[in-house]
């Protein structure tokens, strides 16, 4: 992970050695969470953090430099959990049901995760945007490709196109972080704690594995 | 519709009958699509439907008012048909299928529609927000509490949590709009034409129905 940041961010922080960076990007994360938001100023970390503010500078470079180095913290343990999942000695589908885990778990963990994405993606510099699909989305993209791969010729899966299969299994997931407080305005939903976390993960596995007809009528082929 | 706007919209606009209000609603809409963006400034919707920028202030007070009578424009029409497909003579099946469908076909034809609506729940006024929940969320998420319940009593979907089931089908729908980009840069993946509109709401309708285990493994319950 780290050698595939070195074209925009300081080699110097892309080890995770220096203390101070890292407790800047901990400042930022921490935050981010408060706020919900990632709409956080460089002295806000600074101040959170109790690192004089010109050390952002001095590590990130910008704001971008500091969110890019933010992500590449949170998706590097996320990544090489997706390299040791993959050649676990247990079924296609078992794989699918902890990779779906693994998902939601890290939204959980990082719920600005996503939004730092898209931000990442299209709003901030163009370098910082392939990095973000060098080091995420086309990881990701290429792990679920090889499981559903994997899957079909086990005779586990039928075809699903990766793509579209990407696209559906990212976005029910991240919309348990987003789309959250837009029902707890309009229903009394609460807020996501751990066991709707679990809730959720087994929601998912249900619904991505098995769909939601009942079992006659899914057995009758429809 | 429109009665439920009397609180934050001014009724002039909210029959839809003001023609200058109209254009201006028009105007907006064209240049979030354009942009792939919500951030329009009021004098860049005023040139582009050639209405005096002054005219925007008295027709819908601040921009929050033009965001708000936009969504609710767009959700109108959304929101007549959850009524009228919930009524038809067709089975549960039939009815979660064309609901899917016509998700993903409102996100396509008003690709701006949940930016707007985040936008409007977290970044706005509270009135807004709660118009947004009262006009769009809450009969969304009613919907297809009945649509489930009828399923289920018919026999042909399994137990499933409404609220669960809301964020994963809004969220995957919605990632085909908000997500594309990301999986462009990475991979090459084009934009979202209306064959990719059409090829996502038939892996939609079989993912949600049946999953993705192959038809020997969903038939042996695994």
């Amino acid at each position: 992970m780290a050698s595939g940041l070195n074209t925009s961010v300081p080699t110097r922080i892309s080890g995770g050695k220096n203390t101070t960076a890292e407790k800047l990007l901990v400042a930022a994360s921490e935050l981010m969470i408060e706020r919900a938001s990632i709409e956080v100023s460089l002295s806000d970390i600074a101040q959170k953090s109790g690192v004089n503010a010109a050390l952002v500078k001095y590590h990130f470079g910008n704001k971008d430099g500091l969110l890019l180095a933010l992500l590449a913290r949170d998706a590097a343990t996320e990544m090489s959990q997706l390299e040791y999942l993959i050649n676990q000695p247990i079924s296609p589908t078992a794989k699918l049901k902890l990779h779906i885990g693994g998902i939601i778990r890290a939204y959980h963990q990082f719920p600005y995760m996503n939004r730092l994405i898209h931000y990442l993606l299209h709003e901030s510099s163009t370098e910082a945007a392939d990095e973000v699909s060098k080091f995420f989305v086309a990881p990701l993209l290429e792990f679920q490709r090889r499981l559903l791969a994997e899957g079909i010729k086990a005779g586990e899966f039928r075809k699903v196109d990766p793509v579209m299969f990407y696209t559906s299994l990212v976005g029910a997931c991240d919309h348990l972080f987003f789309g959250r407080h837009a029902m707890s305005r309009a229903t009394g939903v609460g807020p996501v704690t751990d066991e709707v976390c679990r809730q959720y993960i087994k929601h998912m596995e249900a619904l991505i594995c098995g769909g939601m007809l009942s079992e006659k009528k899914a057995a009758n082929g429809e």
